[in-house]
């Protein structure tokens, strides 16, 4: 039997709330050399003001979660490595801050600096009026705005769990409701997971359709990293097995899809869309290594849950923004009527629920970054890529 | 002489706030039986963190009033009884979470949880770009939201009165502004009134133009019941002048206008609009009263300020909110432009002021249930109940 | 050397927060005799629930700070003359309450009650669709809402400091951001001074642009009076090169531009835009004198960062809002697009600032006011000013 120990830090409903929060190897004298802990806090002033963090260290590698910005992670750093990047506002942003229907469906922008950013769960994609008819032939219609709600919802639970026996796993599980009367009903249940002294963060996410009737549903992960995993000369591995330029902007490098440059001020942004590789178990997985190939991050997510790969390269200057964009998604991050008749929108039966797993971890020894390089290789070994110069129809709503 | 002992809990202007707040029998010791109490407190965590919660039980009947969304009444309970509904949105919800213009005017949905809610002041009804001419034909245009501004308006000030002499009375205050340049300012004075061991609570609003110059004012009071009121075989009681569905979708209803189906998923909302017949003091009332006849929610109200019922059935499955509004008002909800062509829109000279005391009282026996109908069945004695099967052109702008 | 005592009441990054915050004679015992205090506390309830006020006394003015609202300036008091206005909104209105995109773009007005209220940093002006092409010959577009964002916005750095040798300088600064990805990264740096005992306020304002590419940028200084410099028979001195009406409804009332009628419900503003005569160094001033001639508002700036300067008349009914702007600016308030092709919006490069100081001084004596009217009649003495009648196509988009 394994023994937990477990905190609820919020429970709005049933009206629990810590305002902070505490736990590490120096309360719990676990048997790992590890020192672990987990903190929460609220932050207060500027456009912060009123968020909750959750700051997780497990020895090695610490990240540090945004239950007020639906349970996104902010920043993370593994052995002095920095995680995420840096967005031209300072973020975290509070949602009262933020107006996703402002400039023209697009506000979304003003509240975006997190590592890991979900854009779901109703849709995501770029904003607009999206019209369809459902399987009953009723007509439908809603007002999208870019990448949904997700984000800049808080978390109405909020747990954490220590698991007092090896390997010690330290779990932060937070859910999110996305739902108002005559709309979708969405649960996003998230559990982060990480072993004291590990390099990998398991994400394990669940989201349930709560409602008596099918409800679409969409979930792009929007993970972000800047120096020192993205400089001039750093490259992306991935498993191919087609992939094309989402834009005409994007096909004009396509020569260098795979490669980064330097920071450029003013560089307008390429977006790339993959059809992956699995393995057998249908796992597949993509690198970000620097330059000198001595670090990477890597993500590792299921085909079958996560069958859309989107790489964005907004290699702007620092100042503006140097990041690129790894996001394994259900969907492509086309407007939400394309990606429909592409067949790329879920559909949740009342009751049913989305659930997928995958983790995060960093490489920063040549050695580890080579294996991961020829675990890439191997998926590759019997499959030629198809890399289109082109938007394609199949993948972009601009082919 | 009445004595009364009252405490500030809010005054913005003032520098007046308490952060939590109770009174209570075991502390007045007044000379009655019941156990009454009045507390208040900040909820915590999720989207309802921030909010200002007052509850007042009067030993029978208790609810709880929310200041920051305009008073609103969140839920209640009557000897067990659940008063209120079950929205597919956890609420309360801050008005920091909602943005009426959302979803193209719509937002207004994604706070709406309440038993009792207002809509206006301004204005009520379907969104939209009202345009119109005043009385010296000067030319004005309004972005209209879905419901109006006050549901999501905080109080800013607040008020707890114990009458200290028999009844007893426990009555909460609280003032709203609905205001900003070149807009009407309008205030709303609501008190909240009990008796110990009561089964009723009297609202008593009063909506003030502070302002300069004439100003246009709608208010509806949304007030939702779900089970043990409604459930399959309920019906409704009101002594009817006459009566149509507000839309083709209600006439698809119309013969069982006045019963109710069991929770049904998809099922598409049903709005009826009533002229209702008062008293010789022109007080009305309606019921609802469950399918054993043995509980029932009654609404009485003066016809003249609220000379406009109107009756939303949208007997959804549970999950998605299965739901009856009982609505009285100053208008039927159509979009204001409709309502001002019809003369349902109250004028408010400056300084001038609309009154209105009503109440909401609960009945738990097939006695007090059989009491309340027979005031329904006199009241309609001497006149034949006109029931439209179409949207008729006076009540409907979708006639 | 000079000595200073500083205070850092908010560092959002450097995770500083002080709730609240005194400094004062009392503490500080400096060899002077005004009793000065600077004041921080956080306000409760209503729609100021959650604001930041720091309140500055220097022995004979005061003035209250919104570190909330963009470092506006609330309120002020010199020798018991209040400072500001009483705007039918009874602020002040925290960001979280306020939707810049409601009302078809002018959700502003919902929050506006300053006595000092700065429009911009990105635009400022009525709201609308602006699209032009940059110098690359690239097409631009955005939303823009009225009056900007940058008066809805937190500061994320606060610092009090004070001189502790002569004069003895009380100085709050802070630093608010208006910034989003793909969008200008523009910092306001404001410090506002004031010596003990002295009737001037300094407000010294830096924009800069953070970002990496040129920023567009304007900046109004919103800055309102009511009674009792406002009243019938009150007058506006400047020292004019060129004025004209804004708009037709500006050109009614052309005859008595520099004149104040009484509260008139329902007087539909009137707004004047003028170059105004500077001295050797570029400074000018400008006077709203009472009746009586005995009290007096005195803005004094440099017309080389702030050459465009406007009158807002708005003699509406006390209720409404009886006030009158003096805004001194970067530009008129037309759309961007307009103020763009006659070359009134600021081009900051990357790195680049715009800096201004100017300020704000009050005169409570006859003698006082004739001295500040000398000053005005010895700008005008070689100029003839002109005065146009109608809107002119270089001053006002509606010529």
């Amino acid at each position: 039997m394994t023994r937990h120990k477990t905190w609820i830090l919020t429970d709005a409903h049933g009206d629990v709330w810590l305002d902070s929060f505490s736990a590490s190897n120096d309360s719990l004298r676990l048997p790992t050399p590890h020192d672990w802990s987990i903190r929460k806090r609220t932050l207060r002033g500027g456009l912060r003001d009123g968020i909750d963090l959750i700051e997780v260290h497990n020895g090695a590698l610490s990240y540090s979660i945004l239950p007020t910005r639906g349970m996104g992670l902010w920043r993370g750093d593994y052995h002095g490595l920095p995680l995420g990047w840096r967005s031209p506002i300072e973020g975290p942003v509070h949602p009262k801050f933020v107006n996703l229907a402002d400039r023209g469906g697009i506000g979304w922008l003003s509240g975006f600096d997190e590592w890991l950013c979900r854009c779901g769960l109703s849709f995501n994609g770029p904003p607009g009026l999206d019209t369809w008819s459902d399987a009953n032939g009723v007509q439908h219609q809603a007002q999208l705005t870019l990448h949904g709600r997700i984000a800049n919802l808080p978390a109405n639970a909020v747990e954490v769990s220590v698991r007092l026996d090896p390997p010690y796993e330290l779990s932060v599980t937070g859910e999110v409701e996305e739902a108002a009367l005559f709309f979708p009903q969405l649960k996003l249940t998230t559990t982060y997971t990480t072993v004291p002294g590990s390099n990998r963060l398991v994400i394990h996410d669940r989201v349930t359709n709560r409602g008596a009737r099918q409800a679409e549903m969409q979930l792009l992960y929007h993970t972000q990293f800047g120096p020192p995993f993205l400089e001039a000369g750093s490259r992306l591995f991935a498993p191919i097995r087609e992939m094309c330029p989402l834009t005409p902007r994007a096909a004009e490098g396509i020569d260098s899809h795979d490669s980064y440059g330097p920071p450029t001020p003013g560089f307008a942004e390429q977006v790339y869309v993959y059809d992956l590789i699995g393995d057998a178990r249908g796992m597949t997985l993509v690198l970000l290594v620097n330059a000198a190939a001595d670090k990477a991050a890597c993500l590792r997510f299921p085909t079958s849950e996560l069958p859309c790969f989107t790489v964005w390269k907004c290699t702007q200057a620092h100042e503006e923004g140097y990041v690129t964009g790894l996001e394994p998604a259900t969907n492509y991050p086309n407007f939400r009527g394309f990606e429909r008749q592409q067949g790329r929108v879920r559909t949740l039966a009342p009751g049913g629920s989305w659930d997928c797993r995958w983790s995060i971890e960093i490489a920063d020894t040549a050695d580890a970054v080579l294996a991961l390089q020829k675990e890439v290789a191997n998926l590759q070994a019997h499959t030629r890529a198809t890399i289109h110069r082109a938007p394609q129809p199949k993948f972009s709503a601009l082919a």
